[in-house]
């Protein structure tokens, strides 16, 4: 069949069941109840602690076919994946399904626990690294879902991702499982995206190297939800945190693009008390919020709040008064650590009051403007950001398709060419956002603009900025770069591309 | 059927159906889901600030017969309540279920609508003044579910008690309805009691009197559970929180008993480092803590936690470095707001947290020593708080069966003599706590040890407390006073007490 957005999609992947295909990003409404787990009791005087992840396995009795569900807030520093896996895998463990937010090189070794079938299934918001180029090669049968942080939280909330176990990496704990990520020797700040994880798990345990005394504060996932406590030796390396670049891009080009991305969000008026915005942690994404900065300050205007994955450049901004708040789903530096700790005006939110589409508000929603990248963008304006242009997986929305969604106005930036390809075509591969929430694409070439928006078309034109339509930009493209070869079809279904609201936007193929 | 303490019970009670009879205060054992409240959705741009009560009565289509909860912060000072069944008297609605926490004399009006037929049913874990006289004489033809705190929690978590809409007396929120208490001229503090019921309900509204700038910081009740926001004038006057007293008595035996009741924590071994402690806002409970402090000092301890419905005095405590931490449901007076609000070791938790026994683990498991009153105690140790001696409905379980059932030492501390009657009966008129955790009974003449505590006994002894069995306390009351003459049999049944598990421990009969 063909979804809202154009794409074929099976009406029925196997390994995953009936596809309800993707049908607008508004269009589908919640007619559901939520998920509700089983209900717990706690004796007084039972103790929680137990002294080896065997012996939480052993107590819980975890069996194979479970859902185990993990968070990535220590990004490439995580060791709680691939220590309970071991585990399992030790256990003599078959057929786990791994609920895991993120996935990064650190979870290489998953690779070898999906060929010895002690992993069977994997549901993730975004997968770099070894497990990606794995998956893409067709490692596991059954296909991977990839969804959005805020889809993520939808579909714990709602019962379409049901978690037997959910293990929580733990900076602090107490011996009661109330659990925080500000303390400890691996702080890594907010622990929002394990919130939904803790909600709705029939089994929680905390896994923490700083166990505290009872009561723990502030609390995070409180004692309510949790379990067991087990302590380890390290949950992981807060360095690791630190993925990928976090400083401004030096790249003339780079620079040109997210100056224009600054002056996009002028010239549309929101350059004004009670401004929100989010922006990634890339160099192009925090270049922009450096020369939004500047017209901040130039203005003398005070922004109501920064969101999202947070910067110690946000942090700065924050302490520096630009922004009154910080709303913190995850941190991307040990400056964004240290300040949730410290700042009463930095909160920690949950993945579902950050994104999910289905609760009474989140706060993407109240968004101004956001900044997103791409690995492709079509005429169309759907945007892919889970596969390369060979089609193997080196990313997933995270929060792009959430933000986009959300925000008053979102602009996509890009080189026009990515190493020697355009990224404008005429059909993404994959489509992971769709085109109808970006409303702008910057290029250091020029702009355009969604034709949904004539409104902000016109005020970027009054303002001066380079807009031409996103044929002109591909051909320009093109021009220098040739028309690129299609890529081959792929062969089965290796992975669905679940939009935030639980549809189906697009599928991966096999390479 | 008789139940586990030998209250006869009905099988069936006409207005409430089937009677679970009370097996035993750790024997009942969940075997359920929690409940699955309706899933929402908000899109960008969506407006939830409404201009009226009365518009929210329209926009959610409140009918007839419908369950609308609110919590109890503002004790004697609530204008909510009043607020919102005013408007409903005024749009016609009849047959509406009130879930309110607990009923304080300001709540009064409710009386009227009950004769009107607006309110024809009560859930509540506390009534006082003219609407608990009003029910003792048959005003309701349904009988009133009396809960704990800990149980309302656990009823709403369960699905036993659900919410099609609960109004939050919210001083402060944001236009997307992120709520606190501690900021705006009617702050009062921990919300605790309203968070089960933001989570549980179909709806929720914020009624504030403060609309602060988005994004409310810090938020206790967040805008994923909140679907609609009305500002009022006022919504209550947070003088009315400290109803009753919250000094220390200066009555002698009064002063003797608290005395007493220290020297048994002490006895017991229990003042020592990480001693956590729950005692109330009377003046016998707060004597009690002042001599216990008294004894800290003394033996130069810290102590971890004071838990429960927070006094200036425990935040004194607090701010000396006598506790570590304050775990807080409720404040009971001003300088609990005051605290809460800007010591991060002041920790507001939901009454879930604070005591339902089905979660994975309350706080009042964690208590060493709770201090509690009774209106009648029996030679069982079971508690009456309920009703005076005469059936008339005059309190209410509030935390009192749960702190009993956590606590390492639970401790009731009464005069001899009520009035002109003895404390101690053979068979209390209205059991609200049952024996088995109930652990010592102080008075002026002696102090009496449950049983089952055959160690504590032995402590007590040889700590040189003035041990006597309870059945020689009563003779001794008996002595000055008479013996009683029994309560007329009561009429039909007014109201079911309800144990914390959801079990029936007792009814109340008209009078």
């Amino acid at each position: 069949m063909i979804n809202a957005i154009g794409r074929e999609i099976p009406d029925l992947v196997e390994g995953y069941g009936a596809v309800k295909p993707f049908a607008g990003a508004f269009h589908t409404v919640p007619d559901m109840k939520r998920h509700a787990p089983r209900v717990k009791a706690v004796r007084p005087g039972e103790n929680k602690v137990l002294s080896s992840l065997e012996e939480v396995f052993r107590r819980i009795g975890i069996k194979d076919g479970m859902t185990l569900s993990f968070h990535h807030h220590f990004r490439n520093g995580d060791g709680v994946v691939n220590m309970v896996l071991a585990t399992a895998a030790k256990l003599g463990l078959k057929d786990l399904k791994i609920a895991l937010s993120s996935v990064f090189p650190v979870h290489a070794p998953l690779v070898d626990h999906i060929k010895h079938g002690v992993v069977t299934g994997l549901d993730t918001n975004y997968i770099s690294g070894p497990v990606a180029q794995a998956i893409s090669r067709g490692i596991l049968a059954r296909p991977v879902i990839l969804r959005t942080h805020g889809g993520r939280a939808r579909a714990i909330e709602c019962g379409q991702l049901k978690i037997d176990v959910a293990f929580i990496a733990a900076p602090a704990a107490d011996d009661f499982g109330n659990i925080n990520g500000v303390e400890g020797p691996a702080a890594c700040g907010s622990l929002g995206y394990a919130f939904p994880d803790a909600e709705y798990a029939d089994y929680v345990v905390a896994v923490t190297d700083h166990l505290v005394e009872y009561p723990l504060s502030p609390v995070s996932i409180p004692q309510t939800r949790v379990d067991y406590v087990v302590k380890v030796d390290c949950i992981g390396d807060p360095k690791g945190i630190v993925s990928g670049t976090t400083r401004i891009t030096k790249d003339p080009v780079g620079l040109k693009i997210a100056n224009t991305a600054a002056r996009v969000i002028e010239a549309a008026g929101l350059i004004k008390e009670g401004f929100s915005f989010q922006t990634g942690a890339g160099g192009a994404s925090l270049a922009t919020a450096h020369f939004v900065r500047q017209m901040m300050e130039r203005a003398g205007i005070t922004g109501s709040f920064a969101l999202g994955g947070i910067t110690g450049y946000m942090v700065d901004m924050l302490e520096k008064g630009l922004f009154k708040k910080i709303i913190d789903v995850q941190g991307f530096d040990l400056e964004a650590v240290r300040s949730i700790a410290t700042n009463p005006n930095h909160l920690e939110v949950s993945a579902s009051f950050y994104a999910s589409p289905f609760n009474a508000g989140c706060a993407v929603n109240k968004l101004d403007a956001v900044i997103l990248g791409a690995t492709e963008i079509d005429t169309d304006f759907n945007v892919n950001v889970v596969t390369g242009s060979d089609g193997v997986i080196m990313g997933g929305s995270g929060g792009h398709s959430d933000a986009a969604a959300g925000a008053k106005v979102t602009i996509v930036v890009a080189n026009l060419l990515r190493g020697r390809l355009p990224i404008i075509v005429d059909k993404v591969l994959t489509a992971t956002t769709p085109g109808e929430t970006i409303d702008v694409l910057v290029t250091e070439r020029g702009v355009a603009v969604n034709p949904r928006r004539g409104d902000l078309r016109e005020q970027l034109v009054a303002a001066g900025l380079p807009v031409k339509e996103i044929h002109e930009l591909k051909a320009l493209a093109e021009k220098i770069a040739g028309i690129p070869a299609k890529a081959p079809a792929g062969g089965r279904v290796i992975a669905v591309v679940e939009y935030r609201d639980g549809t189906i936007i697009d599928v991966v193929r096999q390479r």
